[in-house]
């Protein structure tokens, strides 16, 4: 059900013939109201593709009727003509809606700097509309796919409302979002800055402590769309809640499929001054492709997080520092602990833990390893 | 000849048996003078390993005699003890050499975390003293090898003076410096301030810009020591150029025997506000994964290029951005250019040309790309 869970929503997911394998390629989700009220939160990455340029400026207004999603090509760094691509997707799908262009936001995956054909899009998104249904976001979560191996998809029950909600994402997953696109619904009746601000506290504390590669890609959006079909007004916090447990749970599929990886690893990190401390000391180790090559190897290798975190800013006394890995301590106070043979790193689910003995605060970055097939899958990724 | 090309050096290079493996682990450097000035740059690393917190004290009053380096073990995170084997590795060679324990330097680089054998550590000082010799470089060269496939050595002749050099370094390749250790001599009569002057000078626009992994060490350090034996004072210019020039034929030596590397990336800034600006985009490109592993498959793929940089603060616009790969110039101003398949990225060598309309500075960043070996390598780096 996943996006057609909540009331109020219909969605298709069609093979338009842009990915040259036949798979599914575009998806449409619309947003029948009575509600039209959304909110989204774009990639930082200053060089921003053209559907991205696009979203920005038809969410300004906190409605969105629908949005078409596209793999096989990213239309980014395909100048004016990209645009114009991402322009009359909106405008086809606006029109065979009854729609105005403006409340149609547009997002694209796959390779940067490919043009798109803008007929195959025209002709895929009237035929997406045509087979619109209120069973339709599994087709949707797979339209998506690029090198993802599975579709990502999530229902959260609240008291009388649902989120519901699809991802995609396997390569350049980094913070700021994480690399990826996102649909996320609900039939809560909820005004466009409750849907902002809930949207923003959920991304903080999940996409964007997810960090597979390092790599920011130029495409991101997490978009929440809210029909209010439901009738109900959820409870704030309730809400946030269970947008942020939505996110969440996508964010660990997108862990659980990163392209190539062998070990889905969790950094805790503890007794920092600041959350901000903590993020940054996770993510130096959560970027280390030493210490990621490591954990491939099944090495608990604590020399190389001390290596990593020694290069932060996060004030705190290397040698207080205590590191375990999956329940063994193998360094404490800056020295070695328990012997590392002790550690069991075979599990996928692999867990560090950096106690900073510095303050309170505490954060926790998802990543993964470094391995031969995520080289390989990226370096045969355009061919 | 190496260090100890320069007149005033003697070295020698051991077996001390501190590798498992019986190959050479232990070098001694001497400076006989009549000038003992010396001056050194560290790791910005933090977490600082036993020699540098030893070193840094020791170089404080721009004197050394000697300087001692092991492979075989970093000597990092070790606690006390790891500081006591320093400590007295320095004053073995002190005695030895009837020297203040103060005016010896010490290096280690291997694995974090393990400590060394004092006892080893003591007679091979002593058995690598009562080896000194003034043809002894290229043994010091050897023996400070880790997973380096061959020693990497340096002289620049000056007007009546010579710099000499040797270094060590295959993995954790970053800034600040890049992970190795660097001895350089010289016999030109040049005090403590000077030395450090062109040092640092030369190290910033060579060592500093090579960053083959984006790892940084707990280990780095960059010796440079002269002995006035030739009796010559250089021309404070020609004497920093010469010492640049040992600098950039070193790293460009660490470069070529990166771990597991197939490619020698030179990225190229041209068109940057300043000259920090175009460093920083150019590391931003160094960094990325994706690209790094797209160079390894022969994949032109310009789109990662722009997806690096847009995550910079550098002030630039990346739709006037143009990028060319060995000469064809893929993209223009932020569009498709020539076609990619007409780059030959096949050569081990690899010129990224990258002009951003923004200004007059440039920089150009070294580094390597992301193999499978470069994952095997440091995967099982430990056992």
């Amino acid at each position: 059900m996943t996006v057609t869970a909540p009331a109020g929503f219909e969605a298709a997911g069609i093979a338009a013939g842009i990915k040259r394998s036949g798979a599914l390629d575009l998806a449409v989700i619309v947003n029948r109201g009575p509600s039209n009220a959304a909110a989204a939160v774009f990639t930082s990455n200053r060089a921003k593709a053209n559907p991205i340029l696009w979203s920005e400026q038809a969410i300004a207004d906190g409605q969105a009727a629908a949005i078409v999603l596209n793999s096989g090509g990213a239309n980014c760094f395909t100048g004016p003509e990209g645009f114009q691509v991402t322009h009359h997707t909106a405008e086809t799908a606006g029109s065979a809606l009854g729609v105005s262009s403006g409340d149609v936001l547009v997002c694209s995956t796959g390779l940067i700097g490919e043009q798109l054909d803008i007929e195959v899009l025209e002709e895929g998104v009237l035929s997406a509309v045509a087979r619109l249904t209120p069973q339709g976001g599994e087709d949707a979560a797979r339209a998506i796919m690029t090198t993802d191996t599975k579709p990502k998809t999530v229902v959260v029950e609240g008291d009388g409302w649902r989120v519901g909600g699809i991802a995609k994402g396997a390569g350049m997953l980094a913070p700021g979002l994480a690399t990826m696109l996102v649909v996320l619904t609900t039939d809560g009746l909820v005004p466009p800055a409750r849907l902002d601000e809930a949207l923003r506290a959920a991304t903080r504390v999940t996409f964007d402590r997810l960090d597979s590669d390092g790599c920011m890609s130029t495409n991101d959006q997490v978009t929440l769309m809210a029909s209010g079909a439901s009738g109900v007004t959820p409870d704030p916090a309730a809400f946030t809640d269970a947008v942020t447990e939505a996110c969440r749970s996508l964010a660990l599929q997108l862990q659980a499929d990163a392209e190539g990886a062998s070990h889905d690893i969790t950094i805790e990190v503890r007794g920092a001054v600041t959350e901000d401390d903590a993020v940054e000391v996770g993510r130096s180790v959560a970027r280390n492709n030493l210490f990621k090559a490591a954990i491939f190897g099944n090495d608990p290798n604590w020399g190389r997080v001390l290596a990593a975190i020694g290069t932060t800013q996060a004030p705190f006394d290397p040698y207080l520092v205590d590191v375990s890995m999956n329940g063994v301590r193998v360094c404490h106070a800056g020295r070695p602990d328990a012997p590392r043979e002790q550690v069991d790193l075979t599990p996928r689910a692999t867990h560090v833990l950096i106690e900073l003995h510095a303050g309170e605060a505490s954060a926790t970055i998802w990543t993964n390893d470094l391995t031969h097939d995520y080289v390989h899958e990226n370096s045969a990724y355009a061919s």
